[in-house]
C-alpha cells in the first residue's frame, strides 16, 4: 500500500476515534474512615482510627480510606485554628491502591521505572481557610497526608474531604446490582473483576489507571471480552480500534502496542509482534458482538497486514526465535513477565491463534480466495509448530534452542487449536508443577481459558478461586498486574510500589465465570 | 472611647485602606545565564556555565540566573526529545536569593520558623510539550532545578524560561536613572538600596518578598522615608496608616506589630510596644511630605492612643522593666535581633521619641492644651531617663538591673533628644567597642541617625559604606533582614536560609546619603 494512501487513512480512522470519545461520569464520595498519627514520632507510631477530626500540627501524619481502589481526583477544605497564619502550610501527599505502598515502601524506591509514577505530592498552602482541587488524577484508595510543617502559632484541620471519582461507566452500580452468589468467594471475585474494569475504563480502555495509564492491545483483547459481558459499551472498543489503525506505523502499517492519547493521539515506538497480532481476535469478537459490518470491512486491511507482517519473522512456516525473542531485535513479543521464559513456541502459536480468527475474518467479509490462502497458511503453521516444538519423548511442547518447558508454551498450542480435549488435558497435568510458572493474571487468563478448551471446567474454576481469590486474601479491592503467590514482592520494575494494583488484563474473571458455571 | 465606636471607626479606616490598593506592575523578564550539573554525581560536581541548552535526564540539575533578587513569578517551556512521554516528569524546583541557599544550605533546615518558607516545589508534568505557570509569588535571582526523574525512553529540555517581575513601582527603572556617582561603592549602595525598597513595595509596604511578606509598622517607618525620597508612592504610606488604624486591637486600641492582607485584612496577635508608638512619626512625617492634613485628623486620636497605653507601663516617668523585656508579657518590644540585648533603656528613648512627635502633632492640629500636656510628659520622661539610666561614672546610659550597656541605649537617647552635639559624639566614640552590637540593618539605620544627630556625618557615612557596603562585597544585590559582619551565617531563626535576603528595613541607605552627603 502507496504511503500517502495509508497517511490518509489513518487520519480517516484517528478521525474517527476521535468522535467516539465517550463522555465522563464523575462521583463524589467521602471517606469511609479516617486515621491519625502524632508528632515527629508518627512513623515508629500506629496509626489510630479518629471519630472526630483533630487539629494537626508538625510531624503529624492523617489517613483517609475512600474503601476502595478507583482513580479519582482529590479535594479537601483546610482551615487554621490559633493566631493568623504566619507562614505557609506545607503538605506531603501520598495516594495509594493499597497499604503496601505507604506501610512498607519508602515511596522514593521506583527501581528502573520512572520515580514520576509514585502518587506523592508537596503542597505549599499561602492562604487558610482553603478548598483545593488537586489538578491531577490519581488511583488511590488511601490518601496519606504528612503535614511537613505549620508554624508555632496556627495549626489545621481537614473538612469536606472528598474524591471525584471517574470512569465512562458505572461500576459500583452494576457491583450493586450483581445477583446474591452462594459462594461469596466467587461474589467477591466478580465485584472486583467489574470494579477493575470499570476503573480502567475511561477515554479509551486504560491498562492501569495509576500506571501506565494508556490504551495496549493485548490489554485491550481481554477488556473487551470482559465488556460484553458487563457493561457492553461497545463503542468504546469501536474507538480503541480505529485509534491503533489510526496510529500504525506509517513505514509499514505495523500496529504499535500501546498509543497516547495525549497531547495527540500518538503511537509508541514499542511493537510487540503478539500484540499487533491480536488486532484480528480484537476485531472478530467485536464483530461477533455487534455485527457491525462497516467497521469490519474499514478495518480488515490493517488486520491482515499483521499477519503479513508477522509471516516476514517465519521460515517455511516457523516463527524464527530471533525475530521474536531477541530484544534487540525492532520486534520482540511479550507472552508474560515471568524472567528467562523463551517465547519462541507461546510465539508461534499466538500467530496461529491470530491466523485462525483471520479464516474467520475471511468469511465474515465473503473474501473466499483470502479465506483460502489463510487455510493454507493455518496448515503450514500447525505442521511446522508440531514438527518443531514436540517432544515425542517427553509429550509436552518445547521453546527455543534450549528446549525450555514452560506453561505458557502448551497454553498456547492449546488455543491455537493444534491439541484438543483429553490430550490437551493430559498436556496441562503434565506441565502443572513446571517450574517456568506464569506470573501475570494475563497470562493466567490464557491457562483458564486452555483448561476451558481442554473440557476441565472444574480444574479452571478451582483455578480462578485460587488465583484471583489469593490477591483477594491479601487484601485486593481490585486486581493486580502482577501476582505471584510464590513470592509477594515480586516486581518486574524492581520496586512493587510502582506495581499497579488495578490492571485492565486481570479483569477477565468475570467473564471466565460466564463460561466455567454454565 | 467605646468600643462600638471603635469597631466602626476600624470600619471605615478600613474602607478607606482598601480603596487605596495600589496597581501591580509586571515585568517579564529572561535570564542572563544558565549553569548545569550532570547526572548521579551532580551535588558532588560544580556547576558549569552553558551557551546552548542540553538535554536533561534523571538527575541532571539547571540553574537560571537572572541577575538580581526580584519577587516574581516564574514560567517556562518544557519539550521533551526520544520516544513519546510514557511516564510523568518529575522536577525540584528552588527559589533562591541568594547563592548560600543551595550552595550551602540542605533545604530541609528551618531551624525553629516554619519550613513552609523554604521555596521548593516538586512538580509533576504529566504531558509534554507544557508550558507551566507557577502559581506562588517567590523571591529569587536564582532558580535551580532538578531532574527528579523522566524515564529511560524520554528526556527533557527548557525554553521560553522567564520570571513575572511584580511591584507597584518600576525599581529598575529608577536605577537605571540615577546619576553616575565618583564613589563606585556608593553608586552600587543607592542601587541596591532603591531595589530593596522597590521588591518590598507590592500592595504593601512588605518586611521581605520570601518572608514574611507582611506589614510590620517599624519597617514602614524606614520604608516611608525612603519612599519620600525615591517613588513618592505616598499613598501607600497612607493605605498602610489606614491599615494600622483599621486593625488595632478592639480591646484596648492598640496597633498591632504588624497586619496580614490575606485572606481578609486581619491583625496579628503580635504587639510590640515599640513599634506601635512608631505610629507617630509615621504619621508626622508622612504630614511633613504630603500636608494631608485630613489623614492626620482622622487619625490622630489612633496615634495618640499609643501614647497613652505605653504610658501604662511606666511608674513617675519610667518604663518598667517587667512592661517590656519579660516575653511572657503579652507587650514586649523589638529594638533589635541581638541575643541578650535589655531593652529597657532603649524603650525608654522609643518613648520619649514618640512622644516629641507628639508634641508636633498636636501643633500640626493647632490642639494647644494637649501639646502642653506631651510637653509635661516628655520632660517627666527625660528627667527619668537621666536620673535612670545615666552612669556618672562611665558617662554611658545602661539598661536594666544588669546596668547593661549597649550601643543601642545611647542610640535611642540621643534620638530622643536627651544628648545632643558633641556629647552625642562623644557618648557615641565612648561605646564604639562595646561588646553589645547591633545585627540588623534596622538598628544601624539608627545609629547612622544619631551620628548624624551628633554631627558626625564622615563617620556616618563611612559606617554606611562599611556596614551596607559590606553586604554588596559579601554579594547582596538586595539588603538584608540581618548582616553581622563577624558572623555571616548568624541567624535569628536557627538557619540562614530562612533569613530574608532582601529587607525593607535594610533599604535606608539611598536617604540616609541624602543627608550624608550634602
Amino acid at each position: 500500500m502507496g504511503n500517502e494512501k495509508m497517511m490518509k487513512e489513518r487520519e480517516k480512522f484517528l478521525q474517527k476515534a476521535q468522535s467516539l470519545i465517550p463522555e465522563l461520569l464523575y462521583e463524589e464520595k467521602t471517606p469511609r474512615c479516617y486515621w491519625m498519627q502524632r508528632g515527629e514520632t508518627a512513623k515508629e507510631q500506629k496509626l489510630y482510627c479518629c471519630l472526630k477530626q483533630e487539629e494537626l500540627g508538625k510531624g503529624d501524619r492523617i489517613l483517609f480510606d475512600f474503601g476502595h481502589n478507583c482513580p479519582a481526583y482529590f479535594q479537601f477544605g483546610l482551615k487554621k485554628t490559633g493566631s493568623p497564619q504566619d507562614a505557609p502550610a506545607f503538605l506531603y501527599f501520598r495516594f495509594c491502591e493499597t497499604e503496601r505502598e505507604f506501610l512498607e515502601e519508602s515511596g522514593e524506591d521506583s527501581g528502573w521505572i520512572s520515580r514520576g509514577w509514585i502518587q506523592e505530592e508537596w503542597l505549599h498552602i499561602d492562604e487558610l481557610p482553603c478548598t483545593a482541587e488537586m489538578s491531577r488524577r490519581y488511583a488511590f484508595r488511601y490518601v496519606l497526608i504528612t503535614v511537613l510543617d505549620t508554624s508555632k502559632k496556627y495549626k489545621i484541620s481537614f473538612e469536606n474531604v472528598l474524591r471525584k471519582e471517574v470512569s465512562c461507566v458505572d461500576g459500583e452500580a452494576m457491583i450493586s446490582a450483581l445477583p446474591k452468589c452462594g459462594d461469596s468467594m466467587l461474589h467477591k471475585i466478580r465485584e472486583v473483576s467489574i470494579r477493575t474494569l470499570a476503573n480502567c475504563m475511561q477515554t479509551v480502555f486504560e491498562d492501569g489507571p495509576k500506571r501506565d495509564r494508556r490504551l495496549w492491545l493485548g490489554d485491550l483483547m481481554l477488556q473487551a471480552l470482559v465488556n460484553y459481558e458487563t457493561f457492553q459499551k461497545n463503542d468504546l472498543v469501536k474507538r480503541c480500534l480505529y485509534l491503533f489503525a489510526g496510529l500504525c506505523n506509517p513505514e509499514d502499517g505495523m500496529i504499535p502496542a500501546c498509543v497516547f492519547e495525549k497531547p495527540v493521539p500518538l503511537m509508541d515506538d514499542s511493537f510487540l509482534l503478539d500484540y499487533s497480532l491480536f488486532f484480528i481476535p480484537v476485531l472478530v469478537e467485536y464483530y461477533r458482538r455487534t455485527g457491525d459490518l462497516e467497521t469490519v470491512e474499514e478495518l480488515s486491511e490493517t488486520a491482515f497486514r499483521q499477519v503479513t507482517i508477522a509471516m516476514k519473522f517465519t521460515e517455511n512456516f516457523l516463527i524464527r526465535e530471533e525475530g521474536i525473542s531477541l530484544q534487540g531485535e525492532k520486534y520482540f513479543c511479550f507472552v508474560d513477565w515471568k524472567e528467562g521464559l523463551d517465547k519462541q513456541c507461546s510465539m508461534q502459536g499466538i500467530l496461529l491463534y491470530a491466523v485462525r480468527y483471520g479464516v474467520e475474518l475471511c468469511e465474515i467479509l465473503g473474501q473466499k480466495e483470502m479465506a483460502e490462502k489463510y487455510g493454507e497458511m493455518q496448515k503450514g503453521l500447525e505442521a511446522a509448530a508440531v514438527k518443531t516444538f514436540w517432544d515425542q519423548k517427553k509429550k509436552v511442547f518445547f521453546s527455543g534452542r534450549q528446549h525450555q518447558i514452560s506453561i505458557a508454551s502448551q497454553v498456547w498450542m492449546i488455543l491455537a487449536g493444534l491439541v484438543q480435549g483429553k490430550e490437551a488435558k493430559e498436556l496441562l497435568l503434565r506441565v502443572k508443577d513446571c517450574p517456568m510458572i506464569m506470573v501475570t493474571p494475563y497470562m493466567h487468563h490464557f491457562y483458564v481459558m486452555a483448561l476451558l478448551r481442554a473440557g476441565e471446567k472444574e480444574e479452571a474454576l478451582k483455578h480462578v478461586k485460587e488465583y484471583w481469590g489469593g490477591m483477594i486474601r491479601a487484601g485486593a479491592d481490585t486486581f493486580w498486574e502482577l501476582y505471584n503467590p510464590m513470592n509477594e514482592k515480586e516486581s518486574p520494575y524492581g520496586s512493587y510500589s510502582v506495581n499497579s494494583y488495578c490492571h485492565a488484563w486481570s479483569c477477565t474473571p468475570v467473564y471466565l465465570l460466564k463460561y466455567l458455571e454454565e
